[in-house]
């Protein structure tokens, strides 16, 4: 782990990072110290210290840390955390802001390769996502919400839990986005209210516009899902995962989600 | 500061309260090591650990680290922090959870008097409070709504801000809470939805009681704010501040809330 580019494991009790949440993450895998998905991880990672204006790292001092951290890894999970640093007491953002940069790999076997194969069987949260269009899209550091919901099941057997927002709209999965695909199109959750813009799902879009397909952002309901063709879910760590079962509905890996798990 | 009973000033980089702002806080004062309001920071911050399933902390440990910090100080700022401490990567709550406690004091020389004497200028805030009632009223450290709406203004003469939720019903101040004088009762935000329920205001709720008034907890728009006989905001640092000008109106400090001072 390196903090601010020093090896180190602990970081001041006073930063704003822990006092609020104010501060934002990415996690990522890593081969050999090489990032996966760098181009949309780095996209985001911008977009979300713009949005919090928070200052955004130099991107070659991260890849230097994320090798750095990760060399002896073949593969790993890299975790970056950026902060407002330390700060005095009171929600006001300090003048002159000493950000807190966390860059950290652990090695990884990744998820059990059935989920990939042959699909996950998910839930449905009762744990609602708040309507917050100042923070949606953003991975920031206020996840009560995910761990909340994350702490309804206990069961194995279920990889994922599908989160709606106060309004009844289906958002994302606790730690993964959503897709359906219907009528040859890709369609997923407009995240302008809630939830997570994950890298993954920007490299999905891209993908699917790069085939030709038409993808659409849009409010889902819980009935629209369960009556699409294909629905799969996919972060960073897991690339997609077919949707199996959700309650009484149970679905095949479609076509189309085949195509796009042999692209990523 | 000590850190679960050892002096420190340093908490694990991987500690859920920075990774997700999975914890909670309470902000105090104390007078030669002896906290003041002890009896509702106590019962909230026993209510926020219940909610979040959070282990609470002995109150005779607790109370024997707020000594320590602060000692040597005749007027303190103890800040207490508890997380979910340190953990596997992954929203999901650890089966056993050892959690962080942090106990800081620092020397603290009170707000400007001139606040409680003649009252505050305060403003409405742009960013909203989310609707979340899993959440609300908790002391949690999922704060960036607090650090956004205490970023929209600079200037020294505005000492608050008031949060709406996303209904335009008001809430709180970014900071405090918010109480309204209205035909002989007193009238205070439900923070069923979202708000942070402050032990200054279970505090002002009980002595109000026991003086006979009448309170009430209710949704009050932003028109019943501006035509309400009195105005204060509270919390445990500041005590009470009058409301003295909000946008075009203007009070002078009233009777019931100079009351409510000298009791409290």
């Amino acid at each position: 782990m390196l903090i601010n580019g020093q090896p180190g494991t602990q970081i001041s009790a006073s930063d704003r990072g822990l006092a609020y949440g104010d501060g934002l993450y990415r996690t990522l895998e890593a081969r050999h110290g090489t990032p996966l998905l760098w181009h949309w991880q780095w996209q985001r990672l911008a977009a979300d210290c713009a949005a919090l204006r928070l200052p955004c790292p130099d991107e070659v001092l991260l890849l230097s840390e994320i090798a750095t951290v990760a060399a002896n890894l073949e593969r790993a999970v890299i975790k970056i955390v950026l902060t407002r640093g330390a700060g005095q007491r009171g929600y006001a953002m300090p003048a002159a802001c000493t950000p807190t940069r966390i860059v950290s790999a652990s090695a990884w076997g990744g998820y059990p390769p059935d989920r990939a194969a042959d699909g996950i069987v998910a839930r449905w949260c009762d744990t609602r996502l708040a309507i917050q269009p100042r923070l949606a899209g953003i991975k920031h550091l206020n996840r009560l919400e995910n761990v909340l919901a994350r702490s309804e099941w206990h069961d194995p057997a279920i990889a994922e839990g599908l989160m709606l927002d106060m309004d009844g709209t289906v958002v994302e999965g606790t730690m993964s986005n959503l897709f359906l695909v219907q009528g040859g199109e890709l369609l997923t959750p407009l995240l302008d209210r809630c939830g997570v813009s994950g890298a993954m799902r920007a490299c999905v879009i891209d993908t699917a516009v790069n085939l030709g397909l038409t993808v659409r952002e849009l409010r889902l309901s819980p009935p629209q899902v369960l009556a699409a063709e294909e629905v799969f879910l996919c972060n960073s760590l897991a690339g997609i995962w077919p949707l199996r079962e959700l309650g009484s509905q149970q679905w095949q890996p479609g076509a189309l989600t085949r195509r796009l798990q042999q692209l990523l």
